[in-house]
């Protein structure tokens, strides 16, 4: 079969004639680098490695940290919420509650809410409605309600497989064409200019102020804003990503509002990116929906006609579930017959995955004191949450030791952002092999550490600025001390 | 918030300004008529209806037989595939293996493959690779080799959610714009139309042969190609849906070397839908794959540059596990370098739900004799699989005794496509209220009835005909009378 499973050029796709805005588009967190750390994975756990001298790595495990996946790494699933699961999947589990609960220790809560879910549900196994199950967007609606104290309508909330799907239905919908574009943070998580490549509208960069802990700068906004009107480009929305990937900034109230003001005065979308919502290590998370209830309650009229769009997820803060591909997001202000089209959009692929939508559910609807699971659901959460925090100031504390690194203190997500200063040698390196230095730097982290991480170019930085993003996820500081090894040998080789 | 809630005219975005492919895409399955089927349903199920006079409706159960959704009706989940689901979801079952076997019957056989499972993906809350577990892919790999007895390559799976997001990514890099297109069968699923609108591409329709038990008619094909090419449009594709939907038809090997001609000579992309592959009721299926590589075999040289695509799913068949959203795609002949993008395409959506990617890996690798889980597993499957012919049959058969009414026999897939010759006045009272006279048909007997088919034109037909199409999943014989009574009334009216 060999000369049939090699392709010719003469076959019909080529690069040159598929869909050239996919060809176009950039998006690095899952790129070369990852890729090739999948295949450094894959050697290290061949039967009998290393096989060959040519074998060997110089390093025993390949550290992930290229991309927020919790359970990849160390963290456990929260037990209340995998034991309704159990169920769910297998509802016969039922037939025998008093087995549950003496040989597996599920509380009489898990098999309550399993049977409440399979009522509203019926089958996991079934299509939901193409926005998601009615039940479980009104208890979405409840926990909106209860974060911000404003009122929520389930109508309006739409379930997607993952925060990412919901982004990429707002975009689809909002860009109409090459003349069309979105306000995007820079430095941004990719699947915004990854798919406003796609879609072939124009990403309308605006620049995170590094030097104010990587806070929203109007001005600006603004300016980047002139420009793309010059360039003739119609600007409908700005996305905001709260707390900042990869950044972990999180924004005041007073910088919402800020963002909302533009939005007024500039006719803008708000499309705001909260996955990071319970990832908070300073302050205290204010959402979106919040502030614009709030200024539309303080100052009657002037916000009456702004659009939002806000999006949560449960892949990350300390549910850690991304491969249940769970989310959601909730349209304020958005005409009637734009939603029409976003249901019909989101229609022709049935409907996020049931099971996921359910562990938005259990999510949005936890334990709360009292309740028998309360107790291990508390406890689970803060381990957690107090792992992340030691994690991130451990890393944070190396960064603050390497030779040309700078570090904000970490703020929230699941993130560090530093910057680096390579030595203009390194930058020659990097050109000589038609690399970006950042990349260059990180690949030879890869190669001599197994740690993947992603250069500060896949997300956008400034000119001559260099950055690599790095997750807090790993487990202990071995990896790290390794990191602080390889940078120093490549600060001497290069100096 | 009453007047906030309300959105006004002054609104960023209105249908005039948002995305005008998504705006004139069309998706039926779940258009107008299923948001009233749900409103009914939604009405019905309140408590205490009805409240009022008005709200009482002439039946008292909605029968969704719009969609292919086996168990939001009758069909029960496969015990084998939930039962290891369920470990998955919570694996400290793991630590009580006697309590499984002896509480809840558990096999051995469930409790290895839940091992092996977690073993490979580790926790089905982490992402998986882009294009799904190794472990999986290699296991569809098996099956496709056992199936078609031909080798198959696990870096040319593609788990994806569902057969419709393994299409949407197909399509999305075979298009590059308005004067590309991809031929696509009518009456067709409409994710193709509605997928084909939304990227800017053309549909171009071949008409499947009625007269010929919906086959699919070589010398229409070429017709439709050359009409195409005549207005300058570059056809790159062709889809088949195998067995058809809606059609139920399944092709023979002859019919699929035909098509697998038209692309040699024609240099067309193959996409081969074939969920329907285990829905089959006479004869029996044989896949694109296979055939490719037998006709590679028999006349060497002449088909080495076919690229073919071909899906399935873990929706339908005796699975029937829609709401997982599960599937996966096999490339054939594709260049790397257009693999590449694909890659990174479905890279920025991360990956598919990993419990739907286990759930297919179950699929392609059920029981076998003188496994545990076996005689039940083949028990359970038998019954849906006889329960579905019976069912088709029993519908079949009163379709045979309407007016007007004219259907092939059942063949495969989970519908049937009868097509309906309306009464002239029926004809001129649709049009009076601006419908088609088949969804004035269908919207009528939805009132009537609550049951909820998908009008003819939703699929496309000739021009003149008019069809419907119902599946027949829905239990018992009731229905079928009320559709009966409904449609002798509905003739009456406009005789």
């Amino acid at each position: 079969m060999g000369s049939i499973q090699t392709p010719k050029p003469t076959g019909r796709l080529h690069l040159g004639n598929i869909n050239r805005n996919i060809v176009a588009a950039q998006y690095a967190v899952r790129g070369e680098l990852a890729v090739k750390a999948e295949e450094y994975r894959a050697r290290l756990e061949k039967p009998g490695h290393p096989l060959t001298i040519e074998d060997v790595l110089p390093f025993d495990k390949v550290i992930f940290a290229n991309i927020g996946n919790p359970q990849q790494l160390d963290q456990k699933p929260i037990t209340f919420f995998r034991q309704v699961l159990s169920i769910l999947e297998y509802p016969a589990l039922l037939d025998n509650e008093e087995a549950l609960r003496t040989s597996f220790g599920y509380k009489q809560d898990v098999i309550d809410r399993a049977k409440t879910l399979l009522r509203d549900v019926r089958s996991v196994g079934a299509y939901s409605q193409s926005h998601g199950s009615p039940a479980v967007r009104k208890s979405v609606a409840r926990f909106l309600e209860k974060r911000d104290r404003f009122p929520a309508d389930p109508a309006q909330i739409y379930l997607s497989a993952g925060a990412s799907s919901g982004v990429n239905t707002l975009l689809n919908v909002l860009c109409a064409g090459q003349h069309t574009g979105v306000l995007v943070p820079i430095p941004q998580y990719p699947l915004y200019t990854a798919t406003l490549s796609v879609l072939n509208a124009k990403c309308v960069p605006y620049y995170l102020d590094e030097s104010k802990a990587w806070g929203t700068d109007v001005d600006g906004i603004k300016a980047s804003l002139a420009k793309a009107k010059e360039e003739g480009i119609d600007v409908r929305g700005i996305v905001v990503i709260n707390p900042g990937n990869p950044t972990g900034a999180s924004l005041t109230p007073d910088a919402i509002k800020t963002v909302l003001d533009l939005a007024v005065e500039e006719n803008l979308v708000v499309i705001a990116d909260e996955v990071y919502q319970t990832n908070v290590f300073r302050g205290k998370f204010t959402s979106f929906k919040k502030r614009l209830r709030e200024v539309q309650r303080d100052e009657p009229g002037k916000y009456d006609h702004v659009e939002l769009a806000s999006l949560h997820s449960v892949s990350k803060g300390m549910v850690g579930e991304c491969g249940h591909r769970g989310g959601f997001f909730e349209l304020i202000g958005f005409h009637p017959e734009v939603t029409e089209q976003i249901y019909k959009f989101i229609s022709v692929m049935l409907c996020p995955p049931v099971i996921g939508q359910c562990l938005v559910e259990l999510m949005v609807n936890p334990p709360v004191e009292g309740d028998p699971s309360y107790e291990l659901y508390q406890k689970e959460y803060n381990a957690i949450s107090e792992g992340l925090y030691q994690r991130a100031h451990a890393l944070y504390d190396a960064f603050k030791q390497m030779e040309g690194v700078e570090c904000q203190e970490p703020q929230g997500a699941m993130y560090l952002f530093p910057s680096i200063t390579l030595p203009p040698k390194a930058i020659e390196a990097a050109t000589t092999v038609n690399r970006a230095p950042d990349e260059f730097y990180a690949l030879r982290l890869l190669d001599a550490t197994g740690v993947c991480i992603v250069p500060g170019s896949g997300f956008g930085q400034k000119e001559g600025s260099y950055h690599f993003r790095t997750t807090f996820l790993a487990p202990g500081t071995q990896w790290v001390s390794r990191i602080i090894k390889f940078h120093n040998g490549f600060m001497d080789e290069f100096r």
